[in-house]
């Protein structure tokens, strides 16, 4: 009996402990102090009124013998893929319902995903990074290469002759980032993996946030890319669901490797190991898509874009390179002074009471830059940016 | 880049597509039949009261900013894992709350938790089985050994010195034949991985079916399991949480293989490769383990139960070889006259114009035998035993 030893190859992730340990420790010896925290990855904001009453009504058809729902399909009700297709179809994708699996989150698909392919092939991932595109990799036993985002590319990375690879990871708009592919960009992406019959694991996760029409918020909108690319969403950010936990997987039919469709595998994958998302979640999420909901949903998108405004506007003032924070809920900002990100992070705190997330914590090339995310309060960002604005390097 | 190329040896299953085929040919054929059902392996009772009260509450919660809910530890709030170890603890069997892993079912978790083993581990599974198990070794790779169910040994195969591996499933009780292992039995199960330092997934997803307070229902119930035995269990029957999706597995602390605590693997394959359950679904949960909650669903239970003695009494009648159906909601009996699993299942379907699961389903052992489910209304069992009452071989 032996474990998977790939495991023991993993780093253990001090990132969120480590900032929760200092802010612990400083408001201990500062009980007076009001700290705002701008760091945090989950949204704030409850969920809107069109999916509350849709969960209500699937709540009391669970408890009434006429209505009561069982075992679904492992890949979702159809009224759920349905509207998934339509709002694909307002992109100006066209999607079939069997192309579009509901499960319970990006994070589980974008791991479990991996199950489908061999071991051997190679990954490239993006360097600064969600880490558990590393993490789960890692834990495969597969060889990753890093290619890098840094000032120079605007923290885009784009293919040259001296990128190889079987599967690369592609987040747009961009978690720690907040950087957006254009579509001229991504094209770059869906041609190199088509020259090499490779495979775009493109994470859509922020699409909500996207407001230029310019910009992809589909990978699909790249001509080829159903031919090599697998799209993974979440309703985690579009509306509140991080608590509610539903997303999903797009594996188009025309996507074929070693002659095998891969959306069979998927499709084998998902019946054989997983058994579907709540009936009364995808109740949820359908109203998510309803005309009504998604009215709602985009007010708060809304609102935290503004708490985005207002950071960016700060950031000119004071004169620090930064990117995202137009089409995304996260900034991604260069450490004055030359600061390391957790030097950064120690005088953020300490002189001004903010709390925000060292780029160190996703990759070597995070090191020297900063996350501050939107999702918080207004009133607190706009206090946050008053400290700031007096910033001393 | 190539696929995973286990997934091409998998094969596909026709069990329950070909049983709907069947059925729906038949039904075209003879409209004016009334064919009863009870091949179901899906429970038909709606939600208890105490959980649908549970839902609405944690509904609103979710709709309102002072109570709404983000991201919850992946393996799940506390208030739910000690409910879970309070009713372990009524089975004598003293729990840790982080030894319990809130998951969205045991289908999922008895898939992932291979992810933590070595893929050269040797795997031992009985034949008849849910196919899961074997499913999901075949697309990892991994070398399968098969020890027999037969009437000789009441389906409970046990281990000899010729049995030898490194990871064994057990189900008990068990699906699809209904048997339930002693704690005699069950320590010779787990004397046997002690021995040799394998490891025991214990399937316990119908423990509560079990009413002989003699037979366990745990394997923690037996001295020494927690050195040897992961266990994984689920609400879709205990609840009737089939569609709304809720499980638990228990990795103890004592078990360490490798020089290395299970339970730290399996917190790392959950916090990196899964998100948690719903905030929603785990207050509907909290509630089954109330003390309401589970005096309702017991009720549930007993209506099941009363079905599957209804059942069992007609075999007997009959004077039909059968296991299971007190302990359990399936009844596995003997195709009568040597009928094949399927013959015996056109007969019932045209003769009768019953419906239930042919034995050959679930593995070579099964041919010649047959399951009948108890999950269907009380009133269509007594018309159909009704009907088999008078069946002519």
């Amino acid at each position: 009996m032996n474990i998977n030893r790939n495991y023991l190859n993993l780093k253990d992730s001090y990132l969120f402990s480590l900032i929760a340990k200092k802010v612990n420790e400083y408001k201990a010896e500062n009980p007076e102090k009001e700290i705002i925290r701008l760091g945090i990855g989950d949204v704030t904001l409850p969920l809107v009124p069109a999916v509350v009453d849709a969960m209500h009504n699937a709540v009391s058809e669970m408890g009434n013998a006429r209505t009561f729902r069982g075992y679904g399909e492992e890949q979702g009700y159809d009224f759920l893929r349905r509207a998934i297709c339509d709002y694909y179809a307002k992109k100006g994708v066209d999607l079939n319902e069997n192309e579009v699996f509901i499960s319970d989150g990006a994070k589980s698909d974008l791991g479990n995903i991996l199950d489908i392919f061999d071991i051997n092939n190679k990954v490239i991932i993006p360097d600064p990074v969600y880490p558990v595109y590393v993490d789960t990799n890692i834990m495969a036993g597969r060889e990753i290469t890093f290619i890098n985002g840094n000032i120079q590319n605007d923290f885009l990375p784009l293919p040259d002759e001296t990128v190889e690879g079987d599967i690369v990871y592609i987040c747009s708009p961009n978690n720690p980032t907040g950087a957006v592919y254009t579509k001229e960009q991504l094209k770059l992406w869906v041609d190199w993996a088509l020259e090499r019959d490779a495979v775009i694991l493109f994470d859509s996760a922020y699409e909500i946030f996207i407001q230029d029409s310019d910009l992809p918020s589909s990978i699909y909108q790249i001509p080829g890319a159903k031919k090599c690319a697998i799209e993974f969403c979440s309703l985690s950010k579009t509306a509140g669901f991080t608590g509610t936990r539903c997303g999903y997987t797009i594996v188009p039919h025309e996507l074929i490797r070693d002659n095998t469709p891969l959306n069979k595998l998927w499709l084998r994958r998902q019946t054989t190991k997983f058994n579907g998302v709540p009936y009364i979640v995808q109740r949820g999420a359908e109203a998510v898509f309803s005309e009504k909901g998604l009215m709602q949903v985009k007010e708060n998108i809304s609102y935290y874009l503004e708490n985005a405004r207002i950071m960016t506007e700060t950031l000119k003032e004071l004169d620090i390179w930064f990117t995202g924070g137009r089409n995304s809920p996260y900034i991604w900002l260069k450490c004055p002074n030359n600061m390391s990100s957790w030097e950064f992070f120690d005088v953020l705190l300490k002189d001004y009471n903010v709390v925000g997330t060292p780029g160190a914590g996703f990759g070597e090339n995070g090191e020297g830059f900063f996350r501050l995310s939107a999702f918080g309060n207004k009133d607190d960002v706009i206090k946050a940016m008053d400290r700031l604005r007096n910033m001393q390097f």
